[in-house]
């Protein structure tokens, strides 16, 4: 099951980048499971890592060549089917010896190569089978493989992810293009999602990570599919400098608010579609919460809600379970929240204020409210003027089944 | 579903309490819905209730009502079928309303009288039919009520709760018997359920009120179903003062230690009855984590643990999905934790040490363990000395059926 309209948009090629997918066999014979990324010298790579404390053994190798290699990786290694997590040192070193795979095809340094693994947690990585499929994919590397790799870096997912954006800035030509994965075990500060968005402009490296944080934590950080977060998430941003402008050194420039409204516009369609993707999805859901004091209590309302098994459950059910949203309300831990000044809104329809049902709904608006894929749930608050959003799916048979299922 | 023995042990009556369980017909005709129980004159009660922001009407009478009645009302009504939460002031007018009929009945102030609801959430009480039931119940109280009213107070359970546990202190014999009621909706800090203690001791009532609340935080306050919480829980310890006994004043005396560790055995014996017949439940899960520095840390890991729908999925399967519960000890948010240090058990076979599985660890030994209805998860910090468990249950497709099914 997925959510909404299922066609992949045209991914424009960015000048500057090159990808390949073959397969490698890690798991599935035959499966084109392994992805390589090659970046033009010079180009600048930001990137943000899981937080979990588990975090499996490539994002400690990438996190660590990032660093070593100054910010200039030449190569990005991905394969699906197993994650490299839950490893220890022996992980670690699977991990290096398939940089070294890359490296000795290419002639880099291993410290070069950045890689990424997801898929199952606990396996040992098959590497010599990674590494006899790097020299063919270093053959195969092509500025339109986009596609093809949105689709080799999937795992249970049921369709690839991927968005472009142009725009042009002084009379230059910009695009943005990005490819996600990630179907579940999604929640915010990056859950189980591996994320590749690239751009032919030349920014600053250290205004390219700020780039990249912002926009994440607009998109990829405002998502819940299960409440869980995973041990390899990882996103990043390259910038390749192939548009010629001088490179981007100040948040100042005109250039900087359109670089970084692209790269929100393709994040937040990244993000979306992991989501309209979730494991089981029969609804996507927006979960808006206005008129608060602070952020953080309008994210902590808006997640409480999307993280209820009992709200995703009525949401699969297409129940106007307005009950079920005022309690998830009232334990969000918001201080001193009255919840009398509160109204609940379902696709526009109001659903809930004064504390109980609105005297003017009907249970025919809240079925009809609840008919559409598309929901959106609104909370006005009535405390504040800020607001957030959040995006989650329901709770299905289909995503017990994935999720019982999985390794056998 | 349900998990493990399904007989109600025999609950032996309190000298000082009589109860009634009758037919109101709240949702469903012929349904013994309402449970009455009367305290006898001089009976101290204290109670606990939801910290839902959202509480229902009951619970903000019953709230008000012990406090008028100084701590001593003279009868409790329950009803199940009905929540009356998510109701504003009509609901409270409702929830008043059942307290005069038993007034009315009864001859006492109606702010005598503590007012209980569970069931569906949003629905106006149908205060007549309960008004009309209430002159059948004072009719039937008798003290040999309590397992027809831990049948009375149940919604989606499939079967009763209760326990009772005999002691003798200073050659005076004791008693206290209790009954709950709740299947989802379940988490700490007093979710969807209702519990009703009892014993003949006279206890003054702070003292009482603080033997309940320390019972409560290490029963009801750690089990987990589903994450969520509710707008109507209560529990109640009343002491009718029967035994005859003078009042115990002080925690130094000998009765106190006795009875603070009898009603400590049946709220854990019913904490665990709700969690072994959770919505959907076919395992009975504890999770025991070590050696940390902190109850609370090892509280932040054993709920990470319990509320992960990966997790939860995985026992479901009977999979012994050992990388899942490493990546959820890594994102309990726990402060410097050096993963390397941590060993999981799952009944007493070590699964993972050092960050990955253990050498020492077969899938056939894993599947073995996760064969029995009841798991152990004992998860080894090492760090400090402090431990603590939670109990909880799997994740099963009669899970959604059942909250998808609910209002319908």
């Amino acid at each position: 099951m997925a959510v909404g309209e299922d066609k992949l948009p045209e991914l424009l090629p960015v000048p500057g980048v090159r990808l390949a997918t073959v397969s490698a066999g890690v798991k599935t014979a035959g499966r084109r499971d392994l992805v390589l990324m090659e970046l033009a010298p010079g180009s600048h790579c930001a990137g943000v890592f899981t937080g979990n404390a588990f975090c499996a053994a490539p994002v400690t190798v990438a996190r660590e060549h990032l660093s070593r290699s100054a910010g200039q990786p030449a190569y990005l290694l991905t394969n699906t089917g197993n994650a490299n997590a839950g490893t220890g040192e022996r992980g670690i070193a699977d991990a290096r010896a398939c940089c070294e795979a890359v490296a000795a095809a290419t002639g880099v340094a291993a410290s070069a190569v950045l890689p990424f693994s997801t898929g199952v947690i606990g396996e040992l990585l098959p590497v010599d089978r990674i590494s006899a499929a790097v020299p063919g994919a270093v053959d195969n590397l092509a500025e339109d493989g986009w596609a093809a790799a949105a689709e080799g870096i999937l795992t249970t997912d049921t369709r690839p992810k991927g968005a472009s954006v142009q725009f042009s800035c002084e009379g230059r030509d910009y695009v943005v293009t990005g490819i996600a994965k990630g179907a579940g075990m999604i929640r915010p500060n990056m859950a189980t999602m591996l994320g590749y968005l690239a751009t032919n402009a030349a920014v600053d490296a250290a205004l390219l990570q700020g780039i990249l944080r912002e926009a994440v934590d607009i998109s990829f950080n405002r998502i819940s599919i299960d409440g869980d977060t995973s041990t390899n998430d990882a996103c990043v941003l390259v910038a390749t400098g192939a548009a010629g402008n001088s490179e981007l050194a100040s948040a100042d420039e005109p250039l900087y608010r359109a670089l970084a409204d692209a790269v929100e516009e393709v994040c937040v369609a990244l993000a979306q579609g992991l989501v309209r993707d979730g494991e089981g999805a029969s609804k996507f859901v927006t979960v808006e919460v206005k008129g608060g004091v602070s952020e953080d209590e309008c994210l902590d309302v808006a997640f409480t809600i999307a993280h209820s098994p009992l709200v995703k459950t009525a949401l699969f059910a297409s129940d106007p379970n307005w009950g079920r949203l005022l309690a998830a309300i009232g334990r969000a831990g918001v201080p001193d929240l009255d919840v009398n000044r509160i109204g609940v809104y379902l696709n526009e329809v109001l659903i809930a204020e004064n504390g109980c049902r609105a005297a003017s709904y009907t249970e025919e608006q809240g079925v009809a409210a609840m008919a559409p894929e598309d929901i959106v749930i609104r909370v006005e608050l009535n405390r504040g003027d800020v607001s957030a959003s959040v995006w989650t799916s329901d709770f299905s048979y289909d995503y017990v089944r994935i999720n019982a299922e999985y390794r056998t």
